[in-house]
Formats: C-alpha cells, sequence, structure tokens
C-alpha cells in the first residue's frame, strides 16, 4: 500500500525544486514502521551538483543509519530513478520504489525487479505537468 | 592501458582517508584525453554520509560537466564498486572501470560489463593491505 506521507513529502520536495528554478524531482525515504527517514530535491541546478539527485539527497539527509533502519524501508520518488539512485537502492536494500511517473523518463526499473525490488508506478499527473514545464522553460538543462 | 596517474590518484585518496581514520577507499575519474575531472575518497566516517563514497566523491569534486567531458572517462578505484557507485558510473556513461582490487569486496563487476563498461582488476597489494587495516582496527565499521 502507497504511504500518503511517504510520497506527499516527495511530491513536495519535487515542488520546492521547481520553486528554486532546479530540476522538480523530490524523494522521500519511508522506514517499513512509516516514518520518515530522510527527503530531499534534486539540487542538480542549485548546487551544480552532479550527485545530488532526489534519491540520494533523501539518503544524505538522512544520515548514516543502521542497517536495521533501511531494513523494509520504501523509497518515494516523482520520477522513474536513474542508474545512479538505482544502484542507491540497491546498496541500501530498499524493499519497494514507489515512482511518481515513469513518461518523462524510464531508469533501472527492470534492474531493480530482477534485485527483488517491488515496483510501484503512480503515473501522478502533476509529477509529470511538474517535469513537462521544467524541460519546456530550461530545454538545455534536461 | 592503466594511466598511472589515474590510478595513482586513487591511492594517494585511499591512503588520505586511511590518515583521517576513514573508510580508506579512494578515486579519481580520468578523462578519455589522460586529465584528472575528479579524485576524492570515502566520507563516510569524516562526514557520517551515506551517500559519500569514492566514486560518488571523485565525480561530485569534477562538478557539473557537459556529457563531453565524460566521454570515454575511465573511474580508478581503489575496492570494487558498490551498487551505488556502479549505478554512478553507469550513469555517467563512464567507459572503463579500474579497481584497485576485489578480494576484499566484489561490487557491481558483472551488472557492468553487462552494460558494456570495461574492466580491468589490477590486484593491487597496497589497496588490499588498507583495507585489511580498516577492517582489522574498526571492525564494526565495516
Amino acid at each position: 500500500m502507497t504511504s500518503d506521507i511517504g510520497f506527499q513529502a516527495a511530491l513536495e520536495e519535487a515542488r520546492k525544486g521547481a520553486a528554486e528554478g532546479g530540476v522538480p524531482i523530490g524523494a522521500a525515504l519511508v522506514s517499513a514502521d512509516g516514518r520518515i527517514l530522510g527527503r530531499g530535491h534534486n539540487m542538480r541546478i542549485q548546487k551544480g551538483s552532479a550527485i545530488i539527485h532526489a534519491e540520494i539527497s533523501a539518503l544524505d539527509n538522512a544520515g548514516r543509519l543502521p542497517a536495521s533502519e533501511y531494513k523494509g524501508a520504501t523509497m518515494y520518488t516523482t520520477l522513474s530513478p536513474c542508474d545512479m539512485c538505482t544502484g542507491a537502492c540497491l546498496l541500501y536494500k530498499v524493499m519497494r520504489v514507489v515512482i511518481g511517473e515513469n513518461k518523462t523518463f524510464v531508469g533501472g526499473e527492470e534492474y531493480l525487479k530482477s534485485r527483488g525490488v517491488e515496483l510501484e508506478v503512480l503515473d501522478n499527473t502533476e509529477c509529470k505537468e511538474l517535469m513537462a514545464k521544467f524541460i519546456r522553460e530550461k530545454p538545455s538543462e534536461w
């Protein structure tokens, strides 16, 4: 079942990214018992960063946690995760990845499935609209 | 052919990590024409970071580069890359990954190969000794 707080947190992060003029992708890592462990958004433009994608930002903001905290966790992300973020989910043994949309971009979904990670794609309209607006306004940044 | 400057930079970074009391893994990203684009070492202990592994640090320190800079690049790393760092190499379309050693840990080597990335494993003694010393002294950190 999709945790409303997880997806809502990811979506709020994507909106923050949009408000900052950044790539509007957000993520939230939620523990098996429903606590938000970390949340964040893509900072490529804001920080000139090659590595702070939304999922990486959520893991970074969660800090160093004991393995037990990641056990059974779900990563919520507004866009299908790229190869790096796919790998980050695998490193921390995230059990499930909930994806806002994968029309704009399809990342490592097949690989996640092949490694036993559950996937859910919400096909959320706001996630798609945020990306469409960004790509329309800043095509060279996408 | 292995670029001496790339592997030496990665090894120097691993030594810096060891001197700081951190996980002694270093990396360097080298362009097709032999320039070091970025270098760094694992900062898990130093920064309490869940994401700053050596390869991520090298990519971070390289900053945001045009795609042409990554084209044909080689990632040098003193230890076989974990799933996250494997994915980061794929994201930036690194052509080749040169690995100091993979006796302590084997990461996403098969996946890299399946995605067309060339691999070279040096089985370097100093890389192995740095890790062995770290694991002996701080077993709970590994």
